[in-house]
């Protein structure tokens, strides 16, 4: 292997080829879940040498694993144990290669970090929609790599959506450049939605040209208080008949995942007493804060006459704002406090999500009496964290060791009976490969086969993961 | 072939498979510019029948050419002239699947009628904003197969990103059922997006769910003219600024055009006098009119202000705006009536717009005095229709067996020397195969022909467009 190591020294420079110390940070994902041993670390700094080190990785027949941020949940970015696979890692492409305002579009490398490409907008006065909570380390080449979600896909999309062009680096080491800012481009097969979501498993991603859309005038939030699921869907329907597009985000929460937040964190203030459940909302308006802090308050008025939600507290200050969201966001905290658990990134149609959490709630309850249900998520877009903490008192990794596999199959079967998907905004990664295999039709997997032989014939991109 | 001719009327019964009796209907595309000649026209009625033509097809050696409405302006949908490829009509399988309102998703076979699912959607209180000229017409099907754009795109996206799930049948004739009400699914490859707009040459679309949005309370229309197309830009950045997702529409039309339809149509009031240019603004609100009229002056009233406009009309009822988007659609027509022309369906990044039309105006006036440019589309998307008619008193068939060649390659040289695209909305079909060639970069022909020959290593299904 020292002749692949000589010629990635030679291509990247030797100070960007790393064997020996401590390459944790690179080899373990953010979880620790996986903790694997790299052949090397490699650090490319252009597209043209990722493009390099691809081919010599092809002309040694060695296996590439591309990482941004390393801050994935499936184990899909860390190589395995086998101290065979590269590491590509693409942090040193970071650079803003232009923002171009009456196109409303920005070009950036895959390393740029994506609260980079925020404030990038930000700067021009315009936004870049893409929001999530490792969005200070994650990487654009990583959410487009993984497709990612957030709490803004209600009105903006996904990963995919709010990306118009790619740049990326093929199995066989060329470099494809589509890059474009077109809204409209019918000049053959959608290269750029394969790559996107294939997790590193048919090409490198290295760039890509990004969406861009006017600020709001102003953001507005609220907390409500709601009965059941139901009626939390009836409230979204309420939200989005009035608001429109001006509906930018719509959170649930169940009472016990906010009690966790009291427990750990009872510092937070919380502006509503405990409730089943709670909603958040988030309005963007493009006219400002009268406007809509009118139309917020005229729903909120409709919703409680309609019996609808039981109790609403409005933001009244940016401050406020902050507090109701990071409420929402300490959750997956809290949660670890409480111990370990059993995560569940799980997508519905949002008309059948009040049938499948009121079965099967009930069906988990019955099989393991005293387990907890921490379930929150982003209603608007029907993805669900359905995520389960073990009883009050047991051992968490007993319960976990115990009961995690026949807990996955009772929430997935379910899942899958309402025309739902096991992975909505996470991906495959190492860790829902079985699942990927049990669960989707034989035609998928068929088509999905014939599409990776077809790139990556030698079978060297990020293998092991995602099929 | 008469063992082939006798499986497809065992299959579909032997009245859907027609081999005698006029079959213009079918065989002859749109616009008359292809006329082929089917070995046979077959109509499965259901999924299962189109699966088992496909594997009857396959069997056989025999290609097959998929068809929705025939209102492609490609040669896409008409068998060549060889009498040996199957046309495979998909007209009959025009059943709307289910509307879930909730969910806001509708389920509808690839052969309904774009104006039924439109229609469906309205009856439910609910918009399908997929609107185009044909949509009367055209089928989904044939709008998912060509990624079929449109006037709402500036807001809704293309087909593609109205379209959350589809149900497939593959080459090798097995049915993929991809059908799912699914904001948010991170299962492997993109395989939806990869057959939208894959022109029938990757497999058949025989069902989708698509999504459907609250309809608006107001919809209103406003004319504006514009000095040059650097004004008509800055409108577009000022309208996006100030009414968001409110803007719906945004058409330029260059003087020319609408002098065209002046002269045709003597009998469709301007509500405004000659212009260089005019834009056709449309815009979508969920509060009501009320509140759409005093947003939609208030931007017009700062556009004359800024000296970006120059005058303005608003509808003051549907009917007048209906005859605002009339004098629109009108333009084709009157092109049609002025003679034979022809069409350039490019795309561009907005800003680049001005520079592509001030140089290309004058390149093109320059090598070829007289001719006269119909300059129209949707600017809001980037997307130009710049066609190209003869000179005045001159023979226009005579000028395009002339020049038709020499005159796309100064227009699509220019396109691509800006960042833009040769086929915007409509496609590659047999048209533009060659271009796509010229065109294209090899690393993406190479990844394309690569998936090509993944999915349908036979090549049978719809040769010679595309690809």
């Amino acid at each position: 292997m020292s002749s692949l190591l000589d010629a990635l020294a030679a291509t990247v420079g030797p100070t960007q080829v790393l064997t020996d110390g401590d390459l944790a940070s690179w080899e373990q994902d953010w979880r620790k879940r996986y903790r694997g041993k790299a052949l090397a670390v490699v650090r490319p700094g252009t597209t043209d040498e990722v493009a390099a080190v691809v081919r010599a990785c092809a002309a040694h027949g060695t296996a590439l694993v591309p990482q941004g941020g390393n801050t994935g949940l499936v184990g899909g970015s860390v190589p395995d144990a086998s101290g065979t696979q590269v590491l590509l890692s693409l942090t040193r492409l970071n650079r803003v290669r232009g923002l171009d305002a009456a196109n409303l579009t920005v070009t950036v490398d895959a390393g740029c970090i994506l609260q980079t490409v925020q404030e990038t907008a930000a700067a021009a006065g315009l936004l870049f929609p893409l929001s999530l909570a490792a969005e200070g380390s994650c990487t654009v080449g990583g959410n487009l790599a993984s497709n990612a979600g957030g709490t803004q896909v209600l009105r903006y999309g996904n990963a995919r959506e709010l990306c118009l062009g790619l740049e990326v680096v093929t199995a066989q080491g060329e470099v494809w450049d589509g890059l474009a800012g077109l809204r409209k481009d019918n000049t053959g097969y959608d290269l750029r939605d394969l790559f996107i979501g294939s997790e590193g498993t048919l090409g490198i991603i290295t760039a890509a040209t990004l969406k861009l859309y006017p600020a709001p005038a102003a953001v507005m939030t609220a907390l409500a208080s709601v009965p059941s699921m139901a009626e939390a869907v009836a409230l979204l329907q309420l939200a989005q008949a009035r608001l429109g597009p001006g509906l930018t985000g719509f959170e649930v929460m169940n009472g016990f995942s906010m009690s966790l937040v009291r427990k750990h964190f009872p510092q937070l203030r919380q502006p509503l007493p405990p409730a089943e459940w709670m909603v958040l909302l988030e309005q963007s308006d493009t006219e400002g804060e009268a406007h809509a802090r009118h139309l917020f308050e005229g729903l909120l008025e409709a919703a409680l006459e309609a019996g609808i939600i039981t109790d609403a507290a409005v933001a009244e200050s940016i401050e406020q704002s902050h507090a109701m969201w990071h409420l929402r966001e300490s959750i997956p905290l809290a949660q670890a406090e409480e111990g370990l658990n059993i995560k569940h990134d799980i997508a519905l149609p949002v008309s059948r999500i009040p049938a499948f959490v009121g079965e099967t709630d009930e069906r988990l309850a019955s099989l393991w009496p005293g387990l907890r249900l921490v379930n929150f998520g982003h209603l608007g877009d029907g993805n669900l964290h359905y995520n389960v903490q073990a009883p009050e008192g047991h051992s968490a990794a007993d319960f976990l060791r115990d009961h995690e596999h026949a807990i996955n199959t009772v929430v997935y079967d379910a899942v899958g009976a309402h025309g739902g998907s096991f992975s909505a905004e996470h991906g495959i990664g190492a860790l829902k490969r079985d699942e990927l295999v049990r669960r989707k039709s034989p035609v998928a997997l068929q088509l999905m086969r014939a599409v990776k032989r077809a790139l990556d014939p030698a079978g060297l991109m990020n293998p092991g993961r995602l099929l």
